[in-house]
């Protein structure tokens, strides 16, 4: 039974990221898909930023909404990465394929950093959020300037 | 207090749009929003056709995953239509500002469908899933026939 368990375990991990690459069949679906999910974790993020900066009034709610939305959308780029499908619109660096293993740890970073700000977001503390936001715009700078093109 | 609570409530409505266009001060901006929203939303949407029509296997948490994405989805686009934003790749026909209640309309009835959806998704079974998702496709459908040029 142990076994039988272990084999579905395996072929459970072997078979997912294939299912998830098979949501992309064409290469353009695959980039935009990443890029929309890029673009609009972007826009979110950038709406706490203006918070943080002092260009916007800080609202909780607002705040909490658009940590929550980053939070979400921050998982879904990757799997669009995974066939390594690119085309001229993609600014993703070669690297990006080419050393998934630090590719990877650098989105798992950035998922970890932006899953911590949706937590603070969510106590509503200014200074807290500043910093939790400080930390994940790291995480944002450090990825683009390693694998994405200029 | 209650014509002082009035006016707050009146302050809100009418600034609520006029924040929600700040988000997008270029059109491409507003135009990359919405596509991005959109096509994400399509995607996920995809998914779950792709169970109903028997080309992917059923996986309950799967389709509930998805659903809950597109529910979530669906409430981005709007706004960004709202500063009646447009450029060379927007395939949004004029209709979108000239007749803005009709297009909330039709916006608010997919927002309505795939809510349901997402709620019948967590439930588990697949022949409600494919009701409601016949449901909400036709809202798709609906909107885009009226207000997406081909």
């Amino acid at each position: 039974m142990k076994s039988a368990l272990a084999v579905v375990a395996l072929a459970a991990a072997v078979l997912t990221p294939a299912l998830a690459q098979a949501q992309f069949a064409k290469a353009d679906d695959a980039v935009e898909y990443r890029q929309s999910a890029l673009f609009l974790m972007g826009n979110h993020f950038g709406r706490i930023g203006a918070v943080v900066k002092g260009d916007a009034p800080f609202n909780k709610d607002d705040v909490a909404k658009n940590a929550e939305l980053v939070a979400t959308l921050s998982k879904l780029p990757w799997p669009a990465f995974e066939g390594g499908q690119t085309n001229g619109k993609s600014k993703a660096k070669p690297e990006v394929f080419s050393d998934k293993a630090k590719f990877q740890q650098a989105a798992e970073k950035m998922e970890t950093a932006v899953a911590k700000l949706n937590t603070v977001a969510k106590g509503g503390d200014l200074a807290s959020i500043k910093t939790a936001f400080g930390e994940a715009a790291q995480t944002c700078k450090s990825c683009h300037d390693n694998f994405r093109a200029k």
